[in-house]
């Protein structure tokens, strides 16, 4: 384990996060609301301790895989711990694990929330809180490799370990090129939300704050009714469609800069997303159809519940925990499924849903013949052997995550349908769950235990369980 | 395909279901109930139509893999199908999806029942019931090769597809004397606790068709309040101890026979699956203990539950869905574990459990150095890599089946823990699940669609998956 450099890299995410709380600082500036101590309060002492941190700069900077996990699960806990202070100082959220719930939501991009009436809160402390998703949607490592100078050759590791989905593909030889325009193509997008948005009558800061928790695929709103109190169909619609486009693979829009237009059309990723966003959207329509005046009123509240559960997102327009158990049901296996790989949004990833279908597919056919040599391509290619056997064990160790999380969440007592979507819901970073925790519910009943139960699980889901993994296994420590 | 041969096995079969069906016509003969005419008009049938199809024996024999499958999922279709006729005709249960239903419960040792008064069965429909359970237990395919003179070499390829867990080790050189000694082993141990249930001082018809119950852990019980009706605390406990006994593989059993004592003691199996059970148990001792009398009087309940659940047999003697939800969801992660490999228990198999949990582990230390040889072990010996990658998708399989259809069953719209636990139970061929189908419910309030469904679960569960996605697979039926 390269110490030096982990004391090094977690500095300069801490100086980072520190710089990043100036925007937020801003708007309370703006605002002059009794956010601007509490934030003060924080950044000053973490850019300085950041400072310190990244004074001696390492003369071995050499990071292999374990190096990697390491600082990437290391960073997401710091970053949560000193995100969540701004919160408990201000009073606002005054317990600390309340505070930990609320800021790893955020970062993860899972938008569970414990407060029980968000529209008390003061701006800059919203706008923290909503900004979190955005940072936490393409990454603060990624982002610290795309803006600080002199990314070392193996900052691949760092950036595998955070990207999401099962393959990270560089797009350009240079990996803080690579981030460079990850974070071009992420900020133009959000730019273009938040002025598409404007359009439909928004406030400029509601515009900003919701285009965060879109791009990231987060779901913090910053009203007590989510978006539905807003009760603007246009603003609806832009959500809709921007919540499926933080859903795709960011490759393709690089493709699309670079003119590769078939590459993309050909993408199966993408056309199986699709796909399976349409029928979900249509199924849930025809179910719910007898409970609104028209087909395009029920069309109108499916469509955004789809998007927002398959992109993670996790915003609400409709309470859908009134729908019928069908629909609530398709909802759940959208969870499962979550969002394309590369992407900001969370659950399994639809690549990784693919290869792990295309295998247990293919080893059917093999129990008829076993001499067969089964393979899997996806996009046009091979998938290998190891690849598939890391998927087999990522999917094991989700379910087996899934179930124990389950389990302790049972101590509550608040039923079966509660405890396992509030699981599910945390490890795939959606947001809302089943029950009294659905869109116009709230966490804020969980035992404190619960709470890092469910606070563990979205970290875990959001670096795709091996970065936490490592970190914990005591083999990870010993010197080699 | 071997069509000749699949026809002359499946007519063997047939003969030996009309040859089983003797029994509970003989007890219908003692108690001169209402069961006689209805079971005697599809035995005779059955066993004509079994001596047509068999009236030719093939010249070719050769049984491949593919045949395998495909005899063992064809089998399993038919048996159940006439053995659902006696409860059509006599218009106990009028309905032969209902029927049918009951059947397959039966037979792949489930025990969820559609019966809201089953005492208002007559004894020989009860006893067919029953019996259904202890046939499917070990499975009526070895039956057939124990008893019919002539098991050609490749028959293997049947034990292996009816036979639950991922390998299936061969006792003995030849098939038959395996089957033979497996059937030896399963007799001995019924008449066992027949005898022991006759001296807490049970009914002799109770005993048999509780044992039958227990020996398949099937969990069909003659009275509407379960093992619970008896009141009789040493029948508990002679059948919470069988239901552990007929839990573990029964090679262990021809290895005590063989006085093999420390290969016995040395099994990671049995251990963890004991293991499980004793911690299970009593943590729903402590958590139920205040709702009881005693410490004593909860473990009573606590410890015969758990057996039940992990056993996959499914008695019950208490309501455990008035225990707190730790309790029940404890409940639900033992019907996802289920019994040891090579017993007549349901589940994902303790040994299935084990190697997806290891290969699940290497898989982590393989992300460190990615040129590590990850290898799983049990008992001593390697699993290769092929098993592994089939275990994987054998599990992929399953999931995606329990949710598919767990998606299905919410169209009847009874909640998500209704229809969740109810394709676990189903699946995993356990018997009760939450809520309305708790132990002392029933399955009847589920439309015909939604009893279908779960009438393939329970199937596809017994069978281990493959067989069914082989017989329904297009290639399975084309030329070579």
């Amino acid at each position: 384990m390269n110490y030096k450099m982990l004391r090094y890299v977690i500095g300069q995410i801490l100086k980072v996060e520190a710089a990043l709380m100036g925007l937020p600082l801003l708007v309370s500036l703006y605002y002059r609301d009794s956010g601007l101590l509490p934030i003060l309060s924080v950044m000053l002492p973490l850019g300085f301790f950041g400072y310190i941190l990244t004074a001696v700069k390492p003369k071995n900077q050499v990071i292999y895989a374990r190096e990697g996990f390491v600082i990437v699960a290391l960073a997401w806990l710091l970053m949560s711990a000193f995100g969540a202070l701004p919160f408990v100082i201000s009073g606002y959220i005054p317990n600390f694990i309340d505070a930990l719930f609320e800021t790893v939501s955020g970062f993860t991009t899972t938008g569970s929330t414990i407060l029980t009436d968000i529209e008390a809160l003061p701006k800059g402390l919203l706008f923290w809180r909503s900004f979190t998703h955005w940072i936490g949607g393409m990454g603060v490592l990624v982002f610290a490799l795309a803006i600080l100078p002199g990314g070392s050759a193996q900052s691949m590791h760092i950036m595998r370990a955070e990207v999401p989905g099962p393959t990270v593909g560089k797009l350009v030889a240079k990996t803080q090129l690579t981030a460079r325009i990850l974070y071009g193509i992420y900020m133009f997008l959000t730019a273009l939300e938040i002025v598409l948005l404007k359009l439909t009558g928004m406030d400029w800061f509601d515009c900003v704050v919701n285009a965060f928790a879109t791009a990231g695929t987060g779901g913090f709103s910053v009203l007590n009714a989510g978006i539905g109190g807003y009760n603007n169909v246009w603003a609806e619609m832009v959500i809709t469609v921007f919540m499926l486009i933080f859903s795709i693979n960011f490759n393709l829009f690089y493709m699309l800069l670079m003119k590769q237009f078939s590459a993309v059309l050909k993408n199966t990723e993408v056309k199986v997303f699709l796909g399976i966003y349409i029928i979900a959207a249509l199924l849930i329509t025809g179910n719910i159809v007898s409970m609104y005046n028209s087909f395009a009123e029920a069309f109108r509240y499916a469509g955004f519940t789809a998007a927002s559960i398959i992109s993670s997102t996790g915003f609400g327009t409709a309470d859908y925990t009134l729908w019928p158990g069908f629909s609530q049901t398709i909802l759940i296996m959208l969870m499962f499924c979550g969002a394309c790989a590369g992407s900001t949004g969370g659950g399994l990833k639809v690549a990784r849903v693919i290869i792990l279908c295309k295998s247990a597919v293919s080893e059917v056919r093999r129990q008829l013949n076993p001499r067969l040599v089964s393979t899997v391509k996806l996009e046009g290619q091979l998938v290998d052997r190891e690849q598939i056997r890391t998927q087999g064990a990522f999917f094991v160790w989700y379910m087996l995550i899934l179930l124990i999380s389950t389990l302790v969440l049972s101590i509550d007592n608040f039923g079966f349908e509660v405890s396992f979507s509030a699981a599910v819901t945390c490890i795939n970073n959606i947001g809302p769950g089943l029950g009294k925790i659905g869109p116009y519910g709230n966490f804020s009943e969980f035992s404190w235990f619960s709470k890092l139960v469910l606070t563990a699980d979205m970290l875990i889901g959001r670096l795709e369980i091996f970065p936490i993994l490592v970190f914990f296994m005591p083999r990870t420590w010993k010197k080699a």
